[in-house]
């Protein structure tokens, strides 16, 4: 059995996976996970351990799940979760151009420095924007208050002054002169905000110019397919809901966004 | 110029590169920081970009904070923030012995899964009991109501059971047989909660066990002498507080909790 991943492409780091594999031409068989429709249906993403292995659920066996998240890896009997270590694994396996992880040390460092303030910082604020913009309204039928997201907008606006000012800085890309890692981790996360309509990148050149590089780099058009679900985010909005999972759904979102 | 460390043993990550150092006789020059009191002074904890390189706070300067916080590391030029960056950085750089971090593809993989677990899971939850035990109350003069605590609690809950269902199952470490950067990782930032009073591991015997031989790996003494100040963390409800300090702090702190 070859290399398998299981992803949904509305999320950014199965977005991160699946471009560096695309990108550096590693065969994959792709498992459609849909996380969303998922949730919807009260399978594989309501929190909670256990759970039968290998039932008939749309999403991956539990057994694959770890975490009830994706991006999942599965390589004949080694099951890998967590979007950061699939790209390092795919990275070393493949042996993939050394800009990726760069081998001199501390350029090395540098990127595994950004990665950890990325999960703090950029991961822990640009996904809010979707849940306030789209998932909460769709999932429990009320819009939050627009002070919810300026407060979200605010937080993230902190983190992107600081992705400029202590990471980017004058260089191209964020650790030196080629894409690494931590560009395509850092990028893919800030699509979510632009694809429901919150575009960060208006105001900041800078910031603009750099996500140029990096989609260039990447492929504009590969890049574009990633992204297309994210995009057209908008039309899940047209998706008819159970009402009672809605119920079900409701009070556990609105202390989420709490 | 050799290498230093700034370190703040109040902090979990700092901990970690401390034991992890001083376990695999890395020389450093201890560079010691006290976030706390900076936090308390004004100084360097508080959030925002810019402020004057090699002023003369009692922090490191800004220069070398980065992202305002520690565990910093500094050699010659070379500047690098994040604990796990800088774990990983130390074990390549001196070549610690293989278990911390395994040179075996999918072992590594496994201590990488962990370590960005980690980030989401238990350093998102453990780290508040300290901030609701100690330093709110210190520094607002409030209690935050019980239920807040209990609410943590049961966050951290939830954390501790994915740790040993998911990650430490039937084998005597988090990776495998040996000890490695995962156990070094979560073993700190559970002794947070555990020096403000909550025991996690009173009825957890499975977790105390694994606690005993991570203790065991990195050497009791070693470890006791790196949690000294957080196993006598209630002494810090002793310090004289400036009462203009405490009135700009309080909000902050609270929104902080909410």
């Amino acid at each position: 059995m070859g290399l398998e991943l299981y992803l949904d492409l509305l999320s950014p780091p199965c977005r991160a996976v699946y471009l560096f594999a695309r990108r550096n031409c590693i065969a994959f068989e792709l498992k459609d996970v849909e996380l969303f429709k998922d949730a919807i249906l009260g399978t594989s993403a309501a929190a909670g351990e256990g759970g039968g292995e290998g039932s008939a659920q749309p999403g991956p066996p539990t057994k694959v799940t770890l975490a009830k998240k994706v991006p999942v890896l599965k390589e004949d009997d080694f099951i890998l979760a967590e979007g950061t270590a699939i790209l390092l694994y795919l990275s070393r396996k493949y042996k993939t151009p050394d800009h990726w992880y760069p081998s001199d040390l501390r350029k090395r460092a540098k990127v595994d420095e950004y990665l950890s303030w990325h999960q703090a910082n950029i991961r822990a604020n640009a996904p809010k924007t979707m849940w306030i913009k789209v998932l909460i309204p769709l999932l429990t039928g009320q819009a939050l208050p627009a002070e919810k997201l300026e407060e979200v907008m605010e937080g993230l606006g902190v983190s992107l002054r600081q992705l400029e000012g202590m990471f980017l800085q004058e260089k191209p890309f964020l650790v030196g002169s080629e894409v690494s890692l931590a560009d395509l981790t850092a990028l893919v996360e800030l699509m979510q905000p632009v694809g429901v309509g919150c575009d960060i990148f208006k105001d900041r050149p800078k910031l603009a110019a750099w996500r140029d590089r990096v989609e260039a780099a990447l492929g504009k058009e590969l890049f574009l397919q990633a992204h297309q679900l994210i995009l057209n985010i908008k039309q899940l909005s047209t998706i008819q809901i159970n009402p009672q999972l809605k119920e079900q759904l409701a009070p556990v979102l609105l202390k989420m966004m709490k």
